[in-house]
């Protein structure tokens, strides 16, 4: 099964978009999942704790409205260890939960650390399992094993500024069918500095970059991001599955409608995960412009006004779920909206 | 005092530019250094305590030869929260030894998510903690305390995609100075993908980047690379210590020697990190175009060729020492044939 089918399937199920970022800042989280009085030493584990019982309201309150979540590692980091630990026991929730976990880490290496991170958030790679065990030792088979005892997500977000040989480590992960999710056109605001240069080849002369040649029907001018946004249609479009699309999914953010619009068109075989919904201002109709005429291909993610919607009132549980039924429910009126009649 | 005083104020204490990979592989780690038989269960707690050992006896044998170990966060978070724990205990080691350490994340997000990831490796921000503590109510200054119980490292590489609100917020971290090293040309086969390409200013027809004009006397054309390079100069240029470099630093790998030496002339402030020399391929007389005529400017990393030394003959200690001070030999006797007499 092809990790697209697998997303996408889940959004027909489900009539739902939605991807719950579980961003977990303990500043926001309600004081009554930490202990009072807060222990003098492992205050992190404490913190830890506390992170994992808030995410798991959250993540049982949404696990029919949403299809996947998006834990986002630095929140977990800045824990050291413990939030590692509590990083392990969020993906392990979601999974329970019946969600797909896309972990938010935007790793970026080359070739044998790339894989490590890939071996760390993904899994082992699928199509060396048989090779590794003929020619493994009992060590080698001891530290794959080792590796395997951390849960695994569905999705790892990947930085593409090393070029394709820092984002091919993260294919064909796990033992399902896992996909990364690229980032192209981040959301911040600064983020045309890089991205939306415009490119006239290389400094050797060569032109155009070649991989431009690969977006069809479109004349430039080109920028960094679509270079990326090429590399990835390619390999998504090699691989596709039962719904049309492939594996190698793009971060396109909903702060910039228009480039979403465009880069949905250039990218026809690329699931799109869309950051930047609600607190940093995205609306349902921007957001809408990455999806294909069928109302797949693209999922949005919401971390804090869903998982701080109980500052408006109502518990954890109940503000989490109602504010994610209305995101569903606001993002498939969107959808419909622009969908042919 | 700035990160860059410290950093080549060792390399002149020292006389070297040594910085010492961890890239702890336990495949390539002497089987003694882990426990026979190997336990059931809590693998990787075992496989992280004999990481720990292996580092602190490379650590120990080359604290007087190197100025910096660089722990790559990927080995260590391969073994789940136990290898969280082990780089935690890595940074220690480094620091009690006397040698900086820059931690090899290249993290990257936007915002308050890139201010969690320096709170995390590089300590709390030394310009807010006034007004801080001021607005800090007593859960704010638990965290912040909470935070502060791991070890710091002195400096992170971070990765420019983001754009610069993805690097300003690692700036001016920690209770000392804490420096950061940016991705500009990296040192695998396809960095030139996105990093060479030729830009010619934002597709709003801005015209040339105006970080552009900022790299005095050079006229193009202007890569990706040059575009970040010419942000980091600005940066450093205007935070010189007594050395006449910034905190903000570059990484540019030896593997593409004249990119390092135009690279150099483009960024006279900015410190540089220059990986991938010895086992990448990178010679002595390669990284010897990344220092000014002072001898100064840039350290270099070797990970494989210093810790794995001993499968040529001799222990762990001896072998990696040995390696240690060849490197360094070759480097200083490189840049001397360089320097103006």
């Amino acid at each position: 099964v092809n990790f697209s089918d697998r997303l996408f399937g889940a959004c027909r199920e489900k009539g739902s978009a939605v991807v719950v970022g579980i961003d977990p800042d303990p500043l926001l989280i309600p004081r009554s999942y930490f202990p009072d009085p807060f222990p003098e030493i492992n205050r992190r584990e404490a913190l830890a704790r506390g992170v994992v019982d808030f995410a798991g309201d959250v993540i049982h309150a949404v696990h029919d409205v949403a299809v996947a979540i998006k834990p986002q590692l630095a929140h977990f980091e800045r824990l050291g260890a413990p939030g590692i630990a509590a990083f392990e026991q969020v993906v392990q929730l979601g999974r329970e939960a019946g969600l797909l976990v896309i972990a938010d880490g935007k790793r970026n290496d080359i070739g044998s650390t790339a894989e490590m991170y890939a071996a760390a958030y993904l899994g082992a790679r699928r199509l060396q399992s048989k090779s590794r065990s003929e020619a493994a030792d009992s060590f080698e088979s001891l530290l794959a094993g080792a590796e395997a005892e951390g849960p695994k997500a569905d999705a790892l977000t990947v930085n593409p500024y090393l070029g394709w040989d820092g984002i091919e480590p993260f294919l064909d992960r796990g033992e399902g069918a896992t996909g990364l999710f690229v980032l192209v056109k981040t959301s911040n605001p600064s983020s045309g500095e890089l991205q939306d240069l415009e490119v006239i080849g290389d400094r050797d002369g060569r032109g155009a970059s070649p991989e431009l040649a690969l977006i069809g029907g479109s004349d430039g001018p080109y920028s960094v991001a679509d270079v990326v946004a090429a590399s990835l249609e390619r390999a998504s479009a090699a691989r596709q599955g039962a719904l049309g699309y492939g594996p190698v999914g793009a971060v396109v953010g909903a702060t910039y409608p228009a480039e979403l619009e465009r880069l949905r068109r250039l990218m026809p075989h690329v699931p799109i995960l869309i950051p930047g919904f609600g607190a940093q201002g995205g609306t349902a109709d921007d957001v809408a412009l990455g999806f294909d005429s069928n109302g797949l291909g693209a999922v949005v993610n919401a971390s804090r006004s869903i998982l701080y919607a109980y500052r408006a009132g109502g518990t954890v549980a109940e503000a989490s779920r109602r504010a994610a039924v209305e995101m569903r429910d606001a993002l498939s009126a969107a959808i419909d909206r622009r969908r042919p009649v």
